[in-house]
């Protein structure tokens, strides 16, 4: 049975890869896409599988990624350790992407959905979260109402987003958060791995609709030197996150991943400025408040 | 005797900030300087020492920090043993600065030199590397030749210089430099400390000979667009070494440093680009094999 679902798991990675791309395309007319197919070898020097990575670069979106990947073979036993595996090998699939639009009044998003085995044992990780640079609240409000909407009939909505609030943030910024947050679940197996299986792909099914309906709401909304100047100073803590705390990215690199394909996340572009704050009385003062943790 | 000599390198390094800063202000009549003098407490709550920041932003210059500090006080076991300290206490002091010029014709430059005290446990650490995007070989063999003079007569060059080439790496970018090198040095005491007194004064002077006169070289260069392009990728490699491998940010940012002081280091502007890679035929095609180590 266990095959089974890794290959359903694997299409459908990869089918809401080529979904999430439509989206973009729909978005964003001329996006230049980039896609390279990589492979890997595994601890023993044996094919150790591989993935797709598309880049996209265009107008209305400054830069995304979306990536699947399906690996699989030897691994050390430190890392078979690290991730709970029962014996030192592994197989991982899943689909990442990150999306920094243009222009500042959209949100800047990131999700990934991905399934794990480690000898004998199988769960699911993931999320989707949102980092927006201006004080739409309405925007926030659907956003974490699409994942409410999701996760609570599961029963695990308040579990998924206390980890994102706790998982995304900027400890050496005095807490601060990257975005606004979402959900984000982790080494997640219910006992039942079919049940699992359609939840997740249930679960991911609904990106989708969580992030597109905002990008087309405000892709046409004008934005001033000072909207885009607090976008891009917030894109260096965007940054300082992914390179400082990020899991997912120090494993990557260390596990000897395609650095390009990791690296993916950062922004176009972006600013650090010392001691940087939101002009007094600004919508940016405002949008500061929303970096928190808060009831949605 | 120790107590004369942490005073005369304290005293030193402020001379030294205020000799950088005057040497700013001649390359950049206009810039601005925002001063921050900030304190500390140590691990068990007491008076821990402090710091004056010095943050600038011009016009030649985008942005550049110079800053001193002198802390003390208790601290944990664990980064006692870290630093190779003899008690649960340190006193450390020492300047560090970072220059990032608008023009990419200009490198940027960084350099620290510091004095550490654990316990009886006295010793010095530092170095100045520089980072060019533009292929002026001369200007770089320029760079070399003042430290190679500098370091060669106490007999501690070639060491140094391979410190260096070793410690400003990105790993993850199949080990390219994060600029051209120059003198690192860590946990040096020969025994004599009055002799070290000397003659780590001596070499942090040579900082100032090393590295203005580049700039003022190249301070009315034209630029094209294309340079600017490089300057802000390779910024963007900056970023990545300073934040993924850099033991002075890990550092401080664990031990609760002043977080805007210690992220000084990072560029005004900086870009990510997918796959980047110059065109074929062009200066910086040319410059990026400087990034790896050479003999100078």
């Amino acid at each position: 049975m266990i095959e089974k679902i890794k290959e359903e798991f694997a299409a459908h990675v990869r089918l809401l890869q080529d979904q999430i791309t439509d989206a973009l395309k729909e978005i964003d007319a001329d996006i230049e896409i980039t896609e390279d197919n990589w492979q890997r070898k595994d601890t023993l020097g044996n094919p150790g599988g591989g993935g797709r990575t598309r880049a996209f670069s265009g107008n209305a979106i400054e830069n995304a990624g979306v990536n699947t990947s399906l690996v699989y073979g030897a691994t050390s036993e430190q890392f078979a350790k690290q991730i709970g595996a029962t014996k030192a090998e592994m197989w991982a699939t899943g689909v990442s992407l990150i999306i920094h639009p243009r222009n500042p009044r959209i949100p800047t998003c990131h999700a990934n959905f991905r399934m794990i085995c480690g000898g004998d044992k199988v769960w699911f990780g993931g999320g989707a979260d949102l980092t927006p640079f201006y004080p739409n609240v309405e925007d926030f409000q659907f956003f974490h109402d699409v994942w409410k909407e999701t996760c609570t009939p599961y029963g695990f909505y308040q579990d998924w987003k206390k980890q994102c609030d706790e998982y995304f943030v900027n400890k050496h910024r005095d807490n601060e958060m990257r975005g606004v947050g979402g959900i984000f679940y982790d080494h997640f197996f219910s006992g039942d791995m079919e049940k699992d299986l359609e939840m997740f792909k249930d679960i991911s099914n609904q990106f989708i609709r969580s992030y597109f309906p905002i990008v087309k709401k405000r892709i046409n909304e004008e934005f001033t030197k000072e909207d885009e100047d607090f976008q891009l100073h917030r894109r260096g803590r965007y940054v300082e996150f992914n390179l400082l705390h990020d899991r997912g990215t120090h494993f990557g690199l260390k596990s000897n991943g395609r650095t390009d394909s990791i690296l993916i996340s950062l922004p176009a572009r972006c600013n650090f400025t010392y001691c940087y704050s939101p002009k007094e009385g600004s919508p940016h003062e405002e949008m500061m408040k929303y970096y928190y943790p808060r009831e949605w």
